[in-house]
């Protein structure tokens, strides 16, 4: 999925669309303060659990965001990266079916068009549960996660679909309840987000299968 | 604990020690991709149980990107807020303990630290336990966050530490255990980021006492 080369960095164009940097200023007690902080989009995550052979579906990709926080806590410069020491698929995540919500349709709309175009299942939105909605960050972007639950079988399934959209390189893989669980133990140092465990952790608490 | 006033924003300063964005630039199958992130310091984040009283240790604080992230859903514009309309209170959020890494001391004395300056148990750091290493964001930054876990007692307590330090006003509460599993119930709507809701879960699920 990666074949990854030729990585470097350059300043960001003033007109980004995805990352729109400010500063935040405001009086707290009478005193003065500012933070910085950028707008991020609101987002949906969901977690897929295929009834037909007992498989929680995750994504994994690319994500130039962990490569970059990997090599600059190595305190590696841009320009002189070393790609066998640091090989791209040290950034590969696992996460849950996620998606921004850049369209004016219903945010669950947007859940279900998320677990079609990555991963595949095409499943009416009565399928799809809501769970929880909490916020993806809160130091310098405080975007709101909406966490959907849907369940799936082998005929949801479009050979044709899955991996994403447009330039998207998405690989989807399966792991059964046990294989999971391990995941959210002590010692794991895991290439996911915390909405991934949680949702994660929530499924095993509250819906997988006892046996 | 609020008292905000005057909230309004501005650019973001060029040398702003916070947000650093920048255009990161890669071959991906031959195809050339970019992407815009931000570097953001690792961190830590520590779950806290005082066995004195069974109750678990968080913190509420008034976070801008999350009064940001309210308002720009909505569509307001920075000038026209009505703080009638969108009281600070709607983004004062729940967390663990946490804190940057930006000091050159050990992960689990960063963590010791911010027990006592944001909670105000002094533990040494023999009492506080790893869990698990993840990234913080995967999106636009993919910083580490490590997890811990301490149990602290009303010993510990130093009268008057806690709160934070410098600037930082940070409000200690507790919560008993039945209060705490129903902020993870389906139908929830938090204002806490998804490590606050992995930590606690994690907590429930393998430390809580089971009475």
């Amino acid at each position: 999925m990666n074949n990854i080369t030729d990585i470097h960095y350059g300043p960001l164009p003033e007109d980004s669309p995805y990352v729109k940097p400010f500063r935040f200023h405001y009086t707290q007690n009478g005193k003065e303060k500012s933070w910085d902080l950028l707008k991020v989009h609101d987002s949906v995550s969901i977690v897929i659990f295929n009834v037909t052979r007992k498989k929680l579906v995750f994504v994994k990709q690319f994500r130039p965001a962990v490569y970059h926080g990997i090599i600059s806590s190595d305190g590696v410069q841009p320009g002189s990266i070393d790609m066998k020491k640091y090989p791209p698929e040290l950034a590969v995540t696992m996460e849950l079916c996620a998606g921004i919500i850049d369209k004016p349709i219903s945010t669950i709309e947007i859940a279900r068009e998320e677990v079609l175009e990555e991963c595949g299942y095409d499943i009416p939105v009565e399928r799809i549960e809501e769970i929880i909605r909490y916020r993806s960050g809160v130091g310098t972007s405080g975007a709101e996660q909406t966490l959907f639950y849907a369940e799936v079988t082998d005929e949801d399934k479009i050979a044709s679909a899955g991996g994403g959209v447009d330039d998207e390189i998405i690989d989807v893989v399966e792991y059964d309840l046990e294989e999971a669980r391990k995941l959210t133990d002590k010692g794991s140092v895991i290439s996911s987000p915390p909405s991934f465990l949680f949702g994660l952790l929530w499924f095993l608490t509250n819906r997988a299968p006892k046996n």
